[in-house]
């Protein structure tokens, strides 16, 4: 019986060929751990828009919103870059953050010994990197109003955008990074720019507020957007967890998975509000985007979709033995010396895509 | 007969020992060069606030205004942290830029030989980076309207802020960046986040019309901003000339500044429109903050204020040659080993503020 309930939509660019590795290995857990998943596919993004008419379909949010979790690999082209904005393909997974209310994202970055290497940073820089970014992902300038470009009474164009945030909205966020730092090293930093920001002063004043009043024992510090960026680059091992707004959120995640050259590598986890039976919604994918250089070619990683589908294992179903099997299977596979093309280094031997998927149901 | 007014704005923390510093090479200048700069100095930042009650009072404007070019140093401290938005040190710095119409930020990020290694990246992939960070500084989220922190019917409160660009803005910002492009490689990367906001949209139909239209030799390329963080950390040296708005361009061009490993370095310069006899509105200040960890100890790095005056000489003056060799002499300085503390490396020799500029007059 199909108990656990999930939506795969694979997407564009390499989006499909590194999910068919992830169903190698749930048709493995199906197998031997007897745990049975009820998995559905759909469509997203540029293929969705193909078939479709819509980057991200009625029909794909509904089902997204009856599935149990969702696992969504990666979306855009250069077929549909001039696409006016409610065509592109990014809307399929902007769409589904509101509708599903993902509001954190949370996406770690971590250097695995047998990849220091692969960073641009000095060893030393990076060697046991290991910090977690909290996004919030429904608010802020991206889905602010007013929102536009509109011609003014002397002809010319004006293009305009909101960041908007609520206390609830901010409280909410806080709340899953604060617990997250309590689980971990009892630190966290929270970014805006309150220097220049109206929301970024009320998120630093409720931010603040709720650490006084509910997390105690977590030591928060402050930190302009600027300022962290730099900290980054310098001396990311300084932070544990980092909670940003949505447009930070972005960027500065970015810059943290860079910062381990292993993009290829990354997970994320984007989590919606829990109901009172503990469930909530929440969509899982990769750090890396859709890759179209490289798309087809058969040489793209499949690990950060693998270790996605183990973040799903984890938040969404509590099988913490089972994502970490997995996370232990694509390490053993890496200390072996098995690497795709975006992690090479020397002394290591170069595979594809089905290669490193095979390897890592070899070692479960 | 002093024929260039210069006004000096040394600000809090380390601004006044670096300033320092480059009063005696002002006053080298005066007396071996024949140049006569007419110099006033003024206040800014908490100075001005304890003093005067604003962070940037109206006589500073005035006179800033009245000057031919700005030579600003630092602003801010732990002191002015809580202080309400109107009082911050901060708003000195962002008043200026408003009120003489600043809106062209230049910000080299160069990576000089002797300070390769005090980059947290390997040397390969800094070594001989020189890349410009043009950013618009008088629009965009940081003046926007409307802002603020209001109180909402049921209660709670809502921080509001307004991402404003129009045509004529980004098309003046894009011509300084274009036309910089021109004279160095060729090559521009425009940066904003035009799969997500309508400003970054119109952004990128701007600067491309005026490629077309003005620059059809320059090659311009376009960039998400969050894909740009992670080139800079990747690849810094495929970029030329960045251009991006006032809030992407804060964090990239800290960022930039953070992989040379040498903020104590780097200088930048805000220009406004030149008027029909090529007179234009020009501040200079280092990358680097106020410091206030180590304001007072005499071991602040002098070179990037040193530095902005360089490029004072060359952008307000045109006094190119002067401008070299001032940053001729402060590369040598360098090569001979001497270091301050934000610098150091092994086997060189580390001196103070002081020590460093004795340094650079000898040379000069
Ligand atoms: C594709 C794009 C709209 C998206 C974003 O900006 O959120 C992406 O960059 C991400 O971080 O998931
Ligand atoms: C001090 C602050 C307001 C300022 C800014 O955000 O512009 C600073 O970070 C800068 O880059 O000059």
């Amino acid at each position: 019986s199909a108990n656990k309930k999930l939506l795969v939509l694979p997407g564009d660019g390499i989006g499909p060929e590194v999910m068919h590795e992830v169903r190698r290995v749930i048709d493995w857990m199906d197998r031997r751990r007897h745990v049975s998943f009820g998995i559905e596919e759909g469509l997203v993004g540029g293929a969705a828009l193909e078939a479709e008419g819509s980057p991200c379909p009625d029909r794909t949010v509904e089902r997204a919103l009856a599935a149990d979790a969702v696992l969504f690999g990666s979306v855009g082209g250069p077929r549909w870059d001039s696409l006016p904005f409610d065509k592109r393909p990014e809307l399929g997974i902007l769409r589904l953050r509101k509708e599903l209310g993902l509001f954190a994202n949370l996406r770690p970055a971590i250097v695995l010994d047998p990849l220091v290497d692969a960073s641009s940073l000095k060893p030393d820089i990076v060697r046991g990197l290991d910090l977690m970014i909290v996004r919030e992902t429904t608010g802020g300038i991206y889905f602010g109003e007013p929102r536009g470009v509109e011609t003014m009474a002397n002809g010319k164009r004006r293009g305009v955008d909101t960041e908007v945030y609520t206390e609830d909205e901010i409280a909410r966020v806080a709340r899953v990074a604060f617990d997250l730092a309590g689980k971990r090293t009892g630190r966290l930093t929270s970014v805006e720019k309150a220097n220049v920001m109206q929301s970024g002063r009320l998120w630093r004043a409720v931010v603040s507020e709720i650490g006084r009043d509910e997390f105690p024992n977590v030591e928060l510090s402050h930190m302009y957007a600027d300022n962290c960026a730099m900290q980054l680059a310098n001396r990311p091992k300084q932070f544990d967890v980092i909670l940003a707004g949505n447009l930070f959120g972005d960027v500065l995640s970015d810059l943290a998975a860079a910062l381990t050259g292993s993009l290829g590598m990354l997970p994320s986890a984007t989590l919606g509000a829990p109901d009172s039976s503990g469930r909530r919604n929440a969509l899982y994918e990769p750090i890396h985007g859709s890759a179209p250089d490289i798309a087809g070619k058969g040489i793209a990683n499949p690990c950060a979709q693998m270790l996605s589908f183990a973040m799903l294992l984890r938040w969404s179903f509590g099988m913490e033995e089972d994502a970490k099997m997995i996370e232990t299977a694509v390490e053993k596979v890496l200390a072996g010396g098995l690497r795709t093309a975006d992690i090479m280094g020397p002394g290591t031997a170069r595979v594809g895509t089905s290669v490193m998927g095979d390897a890592v149901l070899r070692e479960l």
